[in-house]
């Protein structure tokens, strides 16, 4: 196909770059930061360019990856022409696509996209909708493209496996960088957790999380929880972190036994 | 070495099992519970014994891997003779032993072990502990027999380690069950958040937890976070900690840009 990126962040410069690699045309990047619309289109063999209203209305894919607040005020200046519009986030709705485009859709693949991390696709689950079976189509056959699973959802199906991938990546994240930082008040290097971290994150693949659950808090014991509280005098919001969390652990695990 | 287990959970278990591969030589394996000593001491060629009292003096190491709370009242019946006597606690101090043997230490492995997966002691760090010189040698070199890397460290940097990586180990599984049950909700499968569990941690191997945070809070895109703030109604737990953990990621994400 013949695609145009509207937007040049992490998302679209992984995206772009497999599906160049599994032999569609790129024409134009849109960013409005010069530099980012640069880089990316140079990967791709594509036009930069800066302003919405110089992207050509004869691409046959624009895919549109936006922070969620810029997507109307850009779009409204973008015309695709014949072309399909899709979006690629999690928690807008197909809907918000239906003034710009004739022929619109989604094609949300869930992962944590950085521009320089390289990532293979084709674990990489794809998430698409649409209203028109013709584009539906046409997304599936992209995402096999891509070597990925693809899965038809709903906008409410979306915007829930969105917020679960909140929980499952950002926020698992920021509790590495808490850990990071309780290690550092012991000159400890967070090099000590890594072992650790690789293997949580392996133990969930062929078992389910409840299954799998450690620690103080599943075994109540109130003792060790008492002395981590106690260490966490300085942090107050980690301390209340730390308290809810192993409520939430306790809690759960007390009920799954009954 | 001639050791002795006075306990038989699951890091005594891969502990045993990596330490037997290593050449050492088992005598007896402790636990109340018959069967799990059976087991454990089947797999290391060792006596079960379910009474402490029934424990010989004679091993050259007796690594105590009890929970916290019942290893005093197990320690008290048990003579060690001339032995080395060591826990594998994060959360208990090298004094607790004193009492019990005249050469006591702490070796402690971090990971999160289960019974039935094979870990690789390679890979994980060993932190050692003793105020004796020759035991903190022998520990050194039993952490060397696995290939682990070894620290020693106090059980003051010990504590604020295990707390650590109960952030980026417990509760970093617990928010992955909160994940499984909102895609349950819309009858979607864990499966399909793996690939991004794996990357979230792959990420961090390399690059501070820091400089990879990604979603909603560290952009802090507010519309996104009244939706899914909305999504959580039903689970007030749930989006209380959202609220929080959303929070952290921000000022965190702000005042590093300072």
């Amino acid at each position: 196909m013949r695609i145009s990126f509207i937007g040049a962040g992490n998302l679209a410069t992984r995206l772009g770059i497999a599906l160049k690699t599994a032999g569609h045309e790129f024409v134009q990047v849109y960013s409005r930061t010069e530099a980012s619309a640069q880089t990316l289109a140079d990967l791709l063999g594509a036009e930069a360019v800066i302003r919405p209203e110089a992207l050509h209305s004869d691409a046959s894919l624009y895919i549109c990856a936006l922070k969620d607040d810029a997507l109307p005020e850009v779009l409204k200046k973008v015309d695709v022409g014949n072309g399909i519009l899709v979006h690629t986030a999690g928690s807008l709705s197909l809907e918000v696509l239906k003034s710009f485009a004739a022929k619109t859709g989604v094609f949300y693949p869930l992962q944590t996209f950085s521009k320089e991390r390289e990532v293979d696709f084709s674990t990489i689950p794809v998430f698409v909708e649409s209203s028109n079976k013709v584009v539906l189509y046409i997304l599936k056959q992209l995402a096999v493209d891509l070597g990925s699973e693809v899965y038809e959802i709903t906008s409410e199906q979306r915007l829930k496996l969105h917020l679960s991938a909140v929980f499952a990546c950002n926020f698992v994240n920021y509790l590495y960088t808490i850990s990071s930082d309780l290690l550092a008040e012991q000159n400890l290097p967070f090099e000590v957790l890594k072992s650790m971290i690789r293997e949580t994150a392996a133990k969930v693949q062929n078992r389910s999380p409840d299954q799998v659950q450690t620690g103080p808090a599943v075994r109540f014991d109130r003792k060790v929880m008492e002395k981590h509280s106690a260490l966490l005098v300085k942090h107050p919001a980690w301390k209340a972190l730390y308290k809810e969390l192993s409520q939430g652990i306790h809690q759960r695990s007390k009920s799954s036994q009954q």
